[in-house]
């Protein structure tokens, strides 16, 4: 599909990827200890997948929201050199209310979700400040030998030159979940949808259903 | 619909009556300044209907995100007096990261969602939170004669003897938005559904579409 063209999504597509992936995971034993969702995007695939993460006699997983934005999304001006680099988070962990429930993120396996890989600018910076602050809670509490396992889920990864990396070690491990890889389209999500029953015809008609 | 009867709804029902709200919100011209998500349950609601208050030209409302469970959805032990209305919190406003936006929640328009009001116990703690916390912000700030507004959303409000009230001034003021009211019935929502073209086919028989 050419970068023009534009590719509906419908719910039950949305709900279908997400079951995929999460059943994958659930098949290779790394059922997350948390979700992370990225606001807004990711809200709606991570209470999705939640419910494939479930095992039987379980809690829910926890999720999390942490708000990232664009500063180019948010229609604030800034550096041209920067345009897309730069991130505003507005809201981030609340590890106060997370202590209910975990000491620390410490060890833990994390599954940060988003809608979409676009630029992965915003994956990358989710990714390096999750890191960042574990290391400073290992260094506090002197737990340095406790590996924490961060994850990525996204429904759409466009296969397209990105403008910021993930980790190595993630990616090849196989810690780089996508449920499906698309050309540079215009991705129109249903939850944008002015008319529903319309978007979810053309959706079908796309076999994205 | 009697209490044992399960509801089915499907996710472009869920839509519709995202935008039915989000419409009457806008046509009495008082588009939240925030919305506030809470997760699990709201988090798919509150994406949908920002899209319907978005007004052409400003920002995308910020959705914060604020973690609240009922201990006995935990499989927490409480005390059997009370049980249904002991809440956890497990993630609460991050007013720090909100600063970039706002100053405070003070004299702002503030719409909570969740998916359902069922006996009300989260929805009266989310509301009776939140208003301590802007009133402690209020006498530090000195700025006791701004009127904060408080609404709720919520897909399906439960026609059955509620366990907490919620403000009078609120349900009196129109502010108290359910976008249907259903029978003490069993609610299932597509986000929960195992396999969703069933859950949708079911959801049409029922007229849930």
């Amino acid at each position: 599909m050419a970068n023009d063209e534009k590719m509906y999504i419908s719910y039950n597509n949305i709900h279908k990827l997400c079951k995929k992936v999460g059943y994958e995971i659930i098949a290779k034993d790394e059922r997350p200890d948390i979700i992370v969702a990225i606001t807004g995007g990711g809200m709606i695939p991570a209470r999705i997948i939640r419910s494939f993460l479930k095992v039987k006699g379980q809690k829910n997983i926890p999720i999390q929201a942490i708000g990232l934005s664009l500063y180019e999304d948010m229609g604030v001006h800034g550096d041209t050199e920067n345009i897309g680099k730069e991130v505003i988070r507005t809201q981030w962990l609340d590890f106060g209310s997370l202590e209910q429930h975990f000491d620390s993120l410490i060890g833990k396996k994390i599954l940060i979700v988003d809608e979409v890989d676009d630029t992965r600018t915003t994956l990358h910076y989710a990714v390096s400040e999750l890191q960042k602050e574990v290391e400073e809670q290992q260094k506090k509490l002197d737990r340095l030998d406790e590996p924490t396992q961060f994850s990525i889920f996204v429904i759409h990864n466009k296969d397209k030159p990105k403008k910021a990396e993930l980790p190595k070690e993630m990616m090849e491990s196989g810690h780089y979940y996508a449920a499906t890889t698309v050309g540079d389209s215009w991705l129109c999500y249903p939850w944008d949808a002015e008319d529903i029953d319309e978007h979810t015809k053309l959706a079908a008609a796309q076999g994205n259903i």
